[in-house]
């Protein structure tokens, strides 16, 4: 009985997910689902890439969070369209689902823009169970979080197009092996994107904003 | 009709935490639940209490992950009682609930251990709305994760008793406000016992143990 609620209840997700992916590609905007575990630096991730594309891409945020409107109001500061989702409010805190980013695209879709970033609650299990409808699922984990995550939390990676490998300036202090990650990730994916990222070298940040850019223009193209 | 069926499930787990509550008293055990985001050095943690407390003090060990049994394997080496749950067999993956916990503690039940772990799953959300009917609640951060965490994730740090803030020996490294932190926390829980520890420099550890003794003294006592 459980399971027969539980799956009508992904279903009723997932029929929503339809909708919002026909409506974000009626419009041609190219959208990006971000997750990860808290602190992995997802918010500072959107700091730099809106630093880096704001002037030449219109982007927009739906920002997922159990409370407060804490990495709402980061992004605000640049002029862009960012609508805050406080999950609590909704009863279901773990995680984005459609519904909740259907509401979020009612209260932005008058904003003209070609980028969505979705930056879903900080969680490696929840949010990997939900589709939202974006283009594309992005899973960032900071190297300081270890490499042993990949097979503790398969479902984050197996459904995410990209790995973003954050925070390599630390790499000098940690002992962590890159090697066995990707190995790990690829034994899951074996046709995952891996880029290294750290928003405070600069690495990996240009092959980022390149694949976003090649994304953008898929969805202009309406492929 | 939903909010009644999560508030039944609700109090079906806390009637089995107060068992398990029950069950570990009556042994004159004392237990420590481990919560944090996945990757903030709660299983090295474990294993530095072990080698400092394992000649005198019996330490059991109830783990849990979604998948694999890689953090149980770490500490059974140890030669101590290892249980190993993996929540996606139980059909709710995010967190441990009492009875999975009740599950754990009867298969090692025959053993004799005065001190007892659960390591919960790496999540911040989810593990705080489950009691298990331990001794003690504890949250794990690092400071890799940043200062912002307390104010976007309240539940978890309001539901613990003593918050380690770890992985200290990284802060030259990092940009992270340990005044703000603080003060964040003793907003949600004015009377939070903080602690600042690395399983890398030793820092902190001595309190910890202390910390753990009188907790297993006053079980001992039963008090």
């Amino acid at each position: 009985m459980e399971v027969k609620i539980l799956q009508n209840a992904l279903k009723a997700n997932d029929s929503i997910a339809i909708e919002n992916e026909r409506k974000l590609k009626e419009r041609k905007i190219f959208s990006v689902n971000m997750m990860s575990s808290p602190g992995s630096g997802k918010t500072t991730i959107l700091e730099e890439t809106i630093r880096k594309l704001g002037d030449t891409v219109k982007i927009a945020v739906i920002e997922g969070d159990v409370k407060t409107t804490m990495d709402a109001d980061r992004l605000v500061k640049f002029g862009i369209p960012v609508v805050q989702i406080n999950t609590e409010t909704f009863g279901s805190s773990c995680h984005l689902d459609a519904n909740m980013v259907s509401k979020g695209l009612d209260s932005i879709m008058e904003e003209k823009f070609d980028l969505l970033f979705v930056e879903n609650v900080g969680n490696l299990v929840c949010p990997a169970g939900y589709k939202l409808g974006t283009c594309r699922n992005v899973v960032v984990l900071s190297v300081t979080e270890g490499e042993d995550k990949p097979p503790k939390y398969p479902l984050i990676f197996r459904n995410s197009d990209l790995l973003l490998i954050n925070k390599t300036d630390l790499l000098p202090y940690l002992d962590f092996d890159m090697k066995k990650l990707e190995k790990s990730v690829r034994e899951i994916k074996v046709d995952m994107e891996i880029f290294h990222l750290s928003a405070k070298s600069g690495e990996g940040l240009e092959q980022w904003i390149d694949w976003l850019k090649k994304g953008i223009k898929e969805a202009r193209n309406g492929s």
